[in-house]
């Protein structure tokens, strides 16, 4: 007897769907047969949104955050920001958060990770240099390091710091300390250390 | 200054993608950024097998589960089966859960829901008639009723034994009572009714 089984194009679609980060076989099959249940529309669209964006999504040549093919992203074509002002994050997924915050209104700098000796990825592997080069064509800007407060985020801060020393500019680190809304008594050993430590008179 | 945004082929990707069922905004962002990070051959692949099985995937005409255009799903397709046991589940998804329990042998009939009225679901959207044909044509068959045992479920089974009730065969409905592997002090109240009162001789 011959087991019941999904037809080879609803196993393929599984496979693929298993393929994304977070979505486990379980899921993948909900996913597949809601597509075939009541989203047959909404399979040719995303199909088409997926080849879309693959064919025509690209890096800005200034700072990394994604851009249509061949042009600079909506802030380095943006002539009314502070272009004296570069923000240094690790991921171009680092951006929009920052910009959501309202708080910013220079450039972006994106060095595509963070040094991490363990995973293999050195200084040379990021945008480093060109971060320098950058620095270098605007005298007395001011660099504001906005890494993760992790260990490899840490060593990446020290790292980009020591570089830009000999360069004219100013470099800053965003501050350590207590998320808006927390309570003290969920707040761990580390994350206190550093908020009394970067404590501020009111 | 405009606000740092993703391309516009980005945003109509999360925007695809926001739609599958269990994937919130943060969610879909997530996924798009991954597709243009480290999955562009994924999202080629993935697209390419929506639209496949969007195109290709139809449902089997005696059963109701998923085959290929204009063929017979697995089960009805193989001759070894035996066509005189009949397993009556509300969905296809139903279908595999039961086929990897290893034990029937028989075929299937997806209804395609359960009556329903607060959502507007009666029997006459339900393959119903559809299964009494095949019961009529199957003198002396044995169909199982294995709806969910939640209020619908229940209902659609006593709506189903009553109509199967003048015909040829024998109807039975799937056991209820402690799932494998459960302990006595979590089982919920209705579960250990049904489980006492289908309690069996051993």
């Amino acid at each position: 007897m011959k087991a019941q089984e999904y037809p080879q194009a609803v196993q393929d679609l599984i496979a693929s769907l298993k393929r994304m980060p977070g979505v486990g076989s379980r899921g993948a099959e909900r996913l597949a047969l809601w597509f075939l249940q009541q989203g047959r529309a909404d399979a040719r669209t995303l199909a088409a949104a997926l080849v879309h964006a693959a064919d025509t999504v690209s890096t800005c040549p200034e700072c990394g955050f994604f851009a249509p093919q061949g042009e600079r992203c909506t802030a380095c074509g943006d002539a009314t920001r502070d272009t004296r002002l570069l923000c240094v994050v690790e991921q171009p997924t680092d951006v929009l958060p920052i910009e959501r915050s309202g708080s910013f209104r220079g450039l972006y700098h994106c060095l595509g990770g963070k040094i991490s000796p363990l995973d293999g990825v050195m200084p040379e592997d990021l945008a480093v240099e060109k971060l320098l080069e950058r620095v270098r064509a605007l005298p007395g800007c001011e660099v504001i390091l906005a890494v993760g407060s992790d260990v490899e985020g840490e060593a990446t801060a020290l790292y980009l710091a020591e570089q830009l020393a000999p360069l004219d500019c100013t470099v800053s680190r965003i501050a350590q300390g207590m998320p808006a809304g927390a309570g003290l008594s969920h707040a761990d050993a580390v994350t206190l250390m550093r908020a009394i430590q970067g404590r501020r008179g009111i």
